[in-house]
């Protein structure tokens, strides 16, 4: 077992060197089998295995620095930094992080989440390191599929004047989650299968050679800004950006790619390292499903399959459904994704109309504007989208569609907490940054039923809306009440006296349970089904500000500039004196946990918010 | 004079061939003229006269689709669609956009404002036309600056797989606002100067000939997915996005340009086609400084100098001048600008400190994150950017700074109603979209001492900041008010009773307006600086609660999400029953006009606030 002796940073050297495959062989088999109790990114960290380990017996841990894309494909890194213990506590809550962490470790140089930023950091470190006079060494790894982030090109666009050494190692997996998409995408594919004109090189060289004035022909191409390399040594579109290419080499053999990192930490400027590999290598089924894969729940190894059957939809699955239906009535629905066909739950709207379903890669941006485009035109876009990454389109929703007042509806999954990714993932400030944009409508549905109702209303609506939803199983709960949605107007539940919940999207369940508690106490208690936070239903409230001395706001999102305050707002300026407690998500950033320990952990789950307001009453 | 002969889209097909270089310089002096006396963006439009007409001539309008990305070089095509009257108005409030706006004229097919929409948006058009079975040509004229943005390499990987026809003009005129960088920039310079290699193509393809198998090898190569034009034809980068490249050719050669358009036209598939400008074009004093020309000021034609002197510094100058000083007495700050050195000040500082300073270009995301790495190292980096371009990288600032609570500085400039640029540009949002990020301190300078105050407090606070200021004069009034900043604490400027105006940045001095005619009437005011609107402070808002019935926030932010917003949040949280007027901009998008036309308007201005106070006081 040469994995044990892999203690802490840079232990990896003492390993003889015709050991190091064995010691992959044992990473990928540790990997599998605690990714398989666990649950975490399998297919990106056994694709990355060799990759991690050429690099770390290139650089010195924690002198040099190495930025993981995304980071879930830190895996291999964390192990051989020494944290192999920390894989029993896996994105639990208080345990190790499924990304890279510097208070974990000071081997994480920078810590990641979301896609296409390791260049722009690693430049910084880069950068700092030249201004403060130091050596070292500074690696940023992005997968093929960043790559298709336009933030990815920006700095790939000022590396290139960068006169300071930085390595850029591209991992090309040839996916990003999903397949991948693009011109970019289809270059990096001419780069590997790109033999038949490797062998052309040469063939025109040889022939070069022999043409009267073939040599200083040759030369005089050298000489020219775009080199003779450039139609028949592949990485031209780097070196177009002013960075020096070296590549494509196997990413699963660790003598060639030490060779070239090598070689790359000894040039002077920025250098791009191409480095071919395979997603889920060495596990059958990860190879085969990769998109199931890439985040997996635990699994049984043998056959691959999940170890805990779902038998109830989740939200994903709801929105799924209904975007097919839409599809079939409406001619004019169309659907956008950011390269999470699966993810999103596109992938039945993208089989069954092709025509109209457009998977942009990893562009949030892009994806918004495009959408306003179509939208301009009549037609009625649905970008479909995590609430973390729909963030990186913030300026396009103010900019392209809202200032234009276009039809677009954002789907937006993953809103609130999302468990196990952790601080990055979470949805904690979709109502808050939506809710001041204006003519945005902002929904969030109390159960099932709703999403699908609200996802209707919304591609009838004249302008553009949000429309948030959690993570996780979709509410089957409340099924009686279904009264049809109305443009700005909140949804009575139990319309009673004395407290009034009035709870936004999924914590509408959680109120309910909340007011049980109350109401075994003995205690009147009103709920409100809050629909939208942007127009708030400002008739609505005043009731409940006329009918209950206590009011209690209740969402998972920020407290700061969400749902809660602009309750308080409206209450301010009617001059009601109620008391009103606000439930959300405090002013700090959620690390990982499941949903239920984060709540807890929030106070904002029902025995805490039960609590609260038996504190407020007996004051 | 043939510009009076364009009444109405398309009439300019009326104009014979050989008079059109007549109306070009017709539509020159018109554009000198004109921004002469309104101000304007005059460089880029200068450029941009014979491309447009060239679009004109090929283009029917309404029903073929021009976007021009960013939009301020959209004039003459406002004069060709017949709004050549509007320019008495242009940029003033009620009067014509500086920018393209569908409800101008349908002719304007889609909204810009910021930089690099333009692909995303006409692919948009381009495909739901598809789509919807039409057949009208879409096209988006980009810059070579705007092509430095992140989304608009994301669009052009789209663009790259799209089977659909769409034209993209790339203007490239070597410039953004200021000199244009990074590697894009440099590979593009290779294009226009690449005489060279055009003839060394000949050259080849003639030696190749009369090689044996000669013909076979061009076939051979011609047959590779990356052909052999890849070395000797520019325009390979485009090419390998997917891209059919035309080019490069003269934008000022009107013939020259019908031709290739007409052939863009034909393509059934996504062609740019590169047309080389020049910034200024026929106003010597334009090509000389194209910086000073691109958003101008009412100039002298004769020289080309400021039609009226600015003898007072505003707010940039400020900033200009502390960052001088702070790089001196601190070798960690650096500096850092995405595309406008002029715009933001910074120019002085490269000069001083050039291995400090960053142009990452029209890169907002990578500059935020490239900061955070900067940051990271223990160096204290300052990103000088217009409010409303900082809303692109939201993201960057929730995931890549405030995070890992680096101490990076944000100097937002242009925060508030900024004028004559309108709608897109408003600093509108930052207060909102800033001050719900955990970790993030944000400020705002009453006065142009406190802005040198802030920015020293700032590069020496443990975490991110975030200073915003106005666009226009500094206020030098209330000097004698200079307290210590100390974190999160306001500042009282006067103390009385009953009547509190707590106002944040240059509302501080329409505050002091109100308090003056408020305090004409009899009545006590105190009046407080905020300072502060992440945290605020809310030891002293408890005393303001408490000795004043009436408390009436102001800031030039929107009111959801903003400072008045928590002011109030904070007064439930802590059951005062105080009368609280929140004053800031309502919710709506707020066009052009002066930034006292627009106050009035929004009934922010002193006079406004004064009266909705005494109607508050007489209920």
């Amino acid at each position: 077992m040469y994995l044990e002796r892999i203690e802490k940073p840079n232990d990896i050297r003492k390993i003889p060197k015709d050991k190091l495959d064995d010691l992959a062989r044992e990473i990928r088999e540790f990997l599998i089998q605690t990714i398989s109790v666990t649950g975490g990114h399998l297919g990106a960290n056994l694709g990355a295995v060799e990759l991690t380990m050429a690099l770390h017996l290139v650089l010195d841990f924690p002198e040099d620095k190495l930025i993981f894309d995304v980071g879930h494909q830190s895996y291999t890194h964390k192990i051989l930094t020494g944290r192999k213990d920390g894989f029993a506590t896996l994105r639990k809550f208080g345990g190790m992080s499924g990304f890279p962490k510097s208070k974990e470790s000071d081997c994480d140089s920078f810590n990641t989440g979301h896609s296409s930023t390791s260049i722009s950091a690693g430049l910084g470190l880069a950068m700092a390191r030249t201004i403060q006079g130091r050596k070292n060494t500074v690696v940023s790894v992005i997968g093929d599929g960043s790559l298709t982030g336009g933030m990815a090109y920006e700095a790939l666009n000022n590396a290139g004047k960068m006169n300071t050494p930085f390595i850029i190692v591209l991992n090309d997996n040839n996916m990003s989650i999903s397949e991948n998409v693009g011109g970019i995408s289809q270059y990096l594919n001419s780069i590997r299968t790109a033999e038949a004109y490797l062998d052309l090189k040469d063939e025109v060289k040889e022939r070069l050679k022999n043409v009267p004035r073939g040599k200083s022909l040759i030369h005089g191409i050298q000489r020219a800004k775009s080199s003779f390399k450039s139609f028949v040594i592949p990485g031209m579109f780097f070196e177009e950006m002013g960075l020096t290419y070296l590549g494509p080499v196997d990413g699963h053999d660790i003598p060639a790619m030490v060779r070239v990192f090598s070689e790359a930490k000894r040039c002077k400027t920025p250098v791009l390292v191409h480095v071919i590999t395979q997603k889920g290598k060495g596990y059958a089924p990860a190879e085969r499903h990769p998109a199931r894969f890439h985040g997996a729940e635990p699994f049984e190894i043998e056959t691959g399959l999940p170890a805990h059957k779902r038998t109830k939809p989740n939200y994903t699955d709801i929105f799924s459904t209904v975007m097919c239906k839409l599809g079939d009535r409406n001619p004019e629905v169309i659907a956008i994704t950011a390269a999470m066909p699966d993810g999103t739950g596109l992938k039945r709207f993208r089989n069954m109309y092709p025509d109209r379903f457009f998977d942009v890669g990893i562009a949030e941006q892009h994806a918004v504007t495009f959408a306003a485009g179509l939208a301009k035109e009549g037609l009625r876009p649905i970008f479909a989208v995590y609430s973390s990454f729909l963030q990186r389109a913030y300026d396009q929703i103010i900019h392209d569609v809202c200032l234009q007042n276009l039809p677009v509806v954002f789907a937006v999954d993953r809103a609130g907490l999302v468990g196990s990714d952790g601080e990055t993932h979470q949805g904690a400030f979709d109502l808050s940054f939506l809710s001041s944009i204006p003519n945005m409508t902002v929904m969030a549905p109390k159960n099932k039923w709703e999403l699908s109702d609200m996802l209707k209303f919304a591609v009838k609506h004249d302008g553009p809306v949000a429309i948030r939803y959690p993570r996780g199983l979709a509410y089957e709960g409340l099924s009686d009440f279904r009264t049809p949605i109305q443009y700005g107007q909140a949804e009575w539940i139990y319309r009673e006296s004395d407290i009034c919940l009035v709870a936004v999207g999924c914590m509408v369940a959680v109120a309910e349970e909340v007011r049980e508690k109350l109401i075994a106490k003995g205690l009147k208690v009103s709920l409100v089904n809050a629909r939208f936070v942007n127009p708030i239903d400002e008739e609505l409230l005043s009731e409940v500000f006329k009918f209950h001395k206590y009011v209690i706001t209740m969402e998972e999102n920020v407290l700061r500039g969400g749902f809660g305050e602009k309750v308080r707002d409206y209450a301010v300026s009617v001059d009601a004196d109620n008391e009103i407690l606000t439930v959300g998500i405090p002013d700090v950033f959620v690390e990982h946990g499941s949903v239920g320990e984060l709540r807890k952990e929030l106070g904002i789950d029902a025995e805490s918010v039960y609590l609260r307001i038996l504190d407020i009453l007996e004051e």
